[in-house]
């Protein structure tokens, strides 16, 4: 089989992936700046289907209107010689020392409402481009401290931010929906809405939740510890996945940004089963960080290894769940039951009440005698997932 | 000042915290089994409020209805004697091996209904000793590997379970609500709902939301490296902080149960400040493990310590926010600010658009020059935390 | 390829891995006792080479002396009719409540005294089983709380305790090294030689340095977020793996002794690349536990996973290292002058000083553009992974 | 008692502290560059004793000779005319993109000659300005990808440099020892000598260990889950504790460089209390990053907190020694049995084994069943740090 990707394939980059100069905390960068249209030319090159930025990715902070124009006029033709789309586009409220508190829970109240305006300018163009899904990290929205933010009132100033970005693009007529992207730390010592979860919970609480949705990222989630997976399901079932960030990351620590593939290896194959089983059919956006030590011959090799690794890692989740030999092992492991409601059709409490045999002769130890069969399932995930099954 | 404990502190514990005898992954019971009318009679004597109690705690497993009968009786005529409450209760879903794969989530189906039977049991009995909260923590509810549990599927029963338990406490005419609580992993490798914002966002698909709320814990969410009083201010937030459970842990390791202050004291100087100054007023549980290092005395000195750290810390955020100079740091902060709505009265996004001072003659550069003052407020709190101030 | 094991792979188990009964901090026992004998017969079937023991595997804590002779007897004619060997023994200081403060570090000076005791006991035993390696693992060395242990004085006892085991297998003539085991917590708060550098320094104060080695286990480095092959690595280079323990592990969190393979697959590689081309030539054992979701046939199946696994990766290692593309990847990314001296034959301080091309006439900014070319480097190791080259 | 630092104690901070601009991986500099003798002049007025610092720090990467000169020359007097020492310096080998794949072990050999002079400069400069440690964070040695270095090679590169550089220093008749500084990883996925026991380890295989000893930085090896306090003695326990870094950190995540005191205060306690009980006379150095959110009024308090902080805990430590009712809880907790050697003077193992009461004799339960009282000692523990004995 090919790994070759195709725009049909979804795959998305964002400006600031390829583009990264990679200037971390204790080093300076070490690529030169990349011009947006030639990353829009090399993308479609290699296959991708789509781009998405920040507003200062395409236009430098504190541009004239004019120098605005010209670069946005480049980028259009750009993307219209390459056919590449604009599925989502974000705002950057995190690099000026200007949000060093935060941007829409920032204690300055002026600075909120600046912040509001450079989200409700970028969304003009992100939506001119023909984006369909904002994207929201906030990425300053947090603390070092105890005292520095009192969190009931900063989730009052994040709802009342989107409540009016949710208005805005109502009141306009834009087809766009919002996902809010969870971290838990970094920048911050403690980000607000740390995970899938907590974005989910809060989203409940707008206005319009029908607007707001998430934008999982594997790394972020896996510097919680959790299984990216597992969140991504929740997110899922919630009806709430409008967008998403493919990385790597090795366990907990400091952002790594690799690229997809890198990192858990068995939860990126776990992640494409689902995505690909559950039929999503958004955008898959790499947002990763070539590492700081490659030229551009490898940011493009890297670029083309997150395409290639998950094309791979959706041949192996497929030939998976088509074995006869690991659907037997599924029922097995008794997934179908799990699949089956566990009351009766129409079963009340007072029926299941009345059921002994739910209860009063049940045996316990009987049923915990009963293996789950979950290793070899396991095993045969691991074959696949190796290409060794013979 | 006195930091003893009095009822009107509503200090509670679990019959399975002073009652653990010390049995970890790799030994055996360093200390006997403890009556639980001597747990009553002792806890009373600390200062204690409440106990709560799984029902295998009171009545162990496979008892026979005479048997159960008999532990009830002596167990209430315990709290009649001391006048402790039954806050709440909780059903043991995690010990017996019938529970290994989950118990509202296990593949298994006639495992999901003794499960849920096993519940209503219980509840009969926590509401008829004066229970108004139900604990449901889900211990083995997730999995080791990836094709194990499909998660949506199981999310769907978990919701099925409690939905099926809200009808029953309803019809029942019950006065309880559940608090679901939230861990990240083990005993299993990964728990469904591993975070108070997972727990929170699942809430939100119930037949009866009002019903749910959390019960987070100390040590769980630290376990994910969160900050907990940042998740407790989202559970207040959302209206849903029905139960705390309060211990220590040191970091994302396994899970410890430290007495209450043990582990990370500053977290927890923020976490009572931010529950005196929220008016929580439901039980402060302590879910702690008496190290087993331990006999009976070192029992109980932990006990007292939970409670003791409780009041000392209670009187240094009481402290810390009657000072005039951190009055002072706070308004330096911008605290005040952060109260304030970041839109005017009735302001819409076309008010937002128009108003130029918010972006067009806003100075991001000279905003960016502020400093928060956020460190001279944190050595200010650190101060009365140590008892340093004057 | 076939993935079966023989003898000649050298892979051997523990008598607790396939025997763990599934007992954990929450649960009681899932499965009922394994016979040592049962264990070493179906081990045998599956291929594999050895078994090692702690004394109370074998023998039950507190057995009389003829009990204890019954039992050595059965096993050893169980080794016999399956040729298995016994590469490496170890004692059981962690799981009697005695040992709750420790072993050889225990405050208590009697009950230090016993542990080294116990150990002569089995390091007779493991002699005459034919052992050459000694596992020590101290589990129970450390503390949760700060003032309870001064770890100067337990690290003057820790080192009391080996000097006078590698006094008496010296003086007893026996062939028997000793390998410590590090972790850096669980079951205790926190664990003395937390990790492989711990305790690889540790051994350097010791009277015999050279009857002391290391026994890494997968898991508990990753504990601590550390790179495994990496520790290896140094161990290999201070010429110190005398053993080594194989498993799996999700990150930090607590130990889940998952099959090797299972966590950090990628780890696993390359840490299978580096045994093979160090020519590690000692057993290959796996410290694992069979989840306490399977029953004996899933045991088995985690077993027989284990080897498959190693066996796997040592086939695709082979593979990436004998790749032309991946030598000439190699170069281009420099490893050959990483493999030089950076010194000059003889050069001294003086010479290297007086190279102007090292300093005064090198060209830091054009040295800092060459790219290193890891990323297309990790994409060849990730394609022979796979299986996905060709 | 007054909490005023004064020279006595010996408090340094690095230039690049107070002097950090607040770049991190998200944002740009939100501080102006401040003038190092500012930053003299303003520690002086604060109390502390010295001031160390990396070569960039003092003189920008590329100055011409007279330009060095001229730093160099107005520090000096700036040194001259507060007291100021300078305890320590350091090379910054990390900065600079030449530096992207590490230096004494970067696959090119060209740049691990150059930073190895880059070093040799800065010592001289160390030595003339009277430094008596040199500091090596070996920040950019390691990797990202597992093909991309081969350890065992970069380890004798490693070695080759330190040996150099102790050939360097004792020719040259300087009076430095060199304190390694470890880091488990950030800025590369994953850096050599992750912890103070890996760097212990290694020392011990250098030709000159002498010359050679630790440096480490609390949030290192908290960035691992380690406990602090136990790495310090093993250190000095090695008597290789040759400088020391303080400050905060809130558990595993990115390296967060709070002021001393914050993060895990617990920790800060037990620290200060081991260091002050070892009679540990080196600087006590604030390597510590006063957050981006504050202006240079914040800067300062930050630095004053971190000595303030370290004086309140020094006093707490101190009356918990002195506290009559603890030296009790010690006996309780059988600290003497500690520190009294486990075999009677001149006991062999023959003797040992001849001892009946040793293991024969010996009754592990009634053993099993003494009480540690490790929980009083530390509520005690928790009081004495909080203020709060009355």
């Amino acid at each position: 089989m090919s790994y070759q990707p195709t725009p049909a394939d979804k795959f998305s980059f964002g400006l600031w992936t390829v583009g990264w100069q990679g200037r971390d905390p204790f080093g300076d960068a070490a690529r030169p700046a990349l011009d947006p249209v030639e990353a829009v030319n090399r993308l479609a090159e290699l296959g991708a289907y789509g781009v998405s930025f920040h507003d200062d990715d395409l236009i430098p902070f504190g541009s004239s209107q004019s120098e605005r124009e010209g670069h946005v006029k480049r980028f259009r033709q750009a993307l219209d010689a390459t056919g590449l789309k604009v599925p989502a586009a974000t705002t950057n409220l995190f690099t000026h020392p200007v949000f060093k508190d935060g941007a829409f829970t920032a204690n300055d109240r002026d600075i909120r409402r600046y912040a509001l305006r450079k989200t409700m300018r970028n969304i003009d163009l992100a939506v001119e481009l023909g984006a369909t899904t904002y994207v929201a990290w906030g990425g300053r929205e947090g603390a070092e401290s105890g005292g520095a933010k009192d969190v009931r009132a900063a989730l009052d100033r994040f709802k009342e931010a989107f409540d009016l970005l949710g208005e805005y693009v109502t009141s306009q007529g834009y087809d766009l929906r919002f996902a809010i992207e969870p971290k838990p730390n970094e920048p911050r010592g403690d980000i607000l809405l740390p995970t899938v979860g907590h974005a989910l919970a809060f989203i409940e609480r707008l206005e319009r939740p029908e607007l707001f949705g998430v934008n999982p990222e594997v790394g972020h989630e896996q510097m919680a510890g959790l299984n990216f997976p597992h969140g991504i399901a929740q997110a899922l079932w919630a009806g709430k996945l409008y967008h998403i960030d493919l990385n790597g990351q090795s366990g907990i620590k400091y952002d790594m940004d690799l690229r997809f593939g890198a990192g858990d290896l068995r939860a990126a194959f776990w992640l494409v089963d689902l995505l690909e089983s559950a039929g999503y059919d958004g955008p898959k956006v790499f947002d990763f960080k070539p590492p700081r030590t490659e030229d551009f011959d490898g940011v493009w090799a890297s670029a083309a290894g997150c395409m290639r690794n998950y094309l791979i890692l959706k041949e192996r989740a497929a030939a998976f769940r088509a074995d006869p030999q690991v659907q037997e092992a599924l029922r097995a492991a008794r997934l179908d039951q799990l699949a089956a409601p566990t009351l009766n059709p129409g079963e009340t409490a007072a029926d299941l009440l009345a059921d002994r045999s739910a209860f009063e002769d049940f045996d316990p130890d009987a049923a915990a005698a009963r293996g789950m069969a979950f290793e070899a399932l396991d095993q045969l995930a691991m074959d696949h997932l190796l290409g060794a099954r013979g």
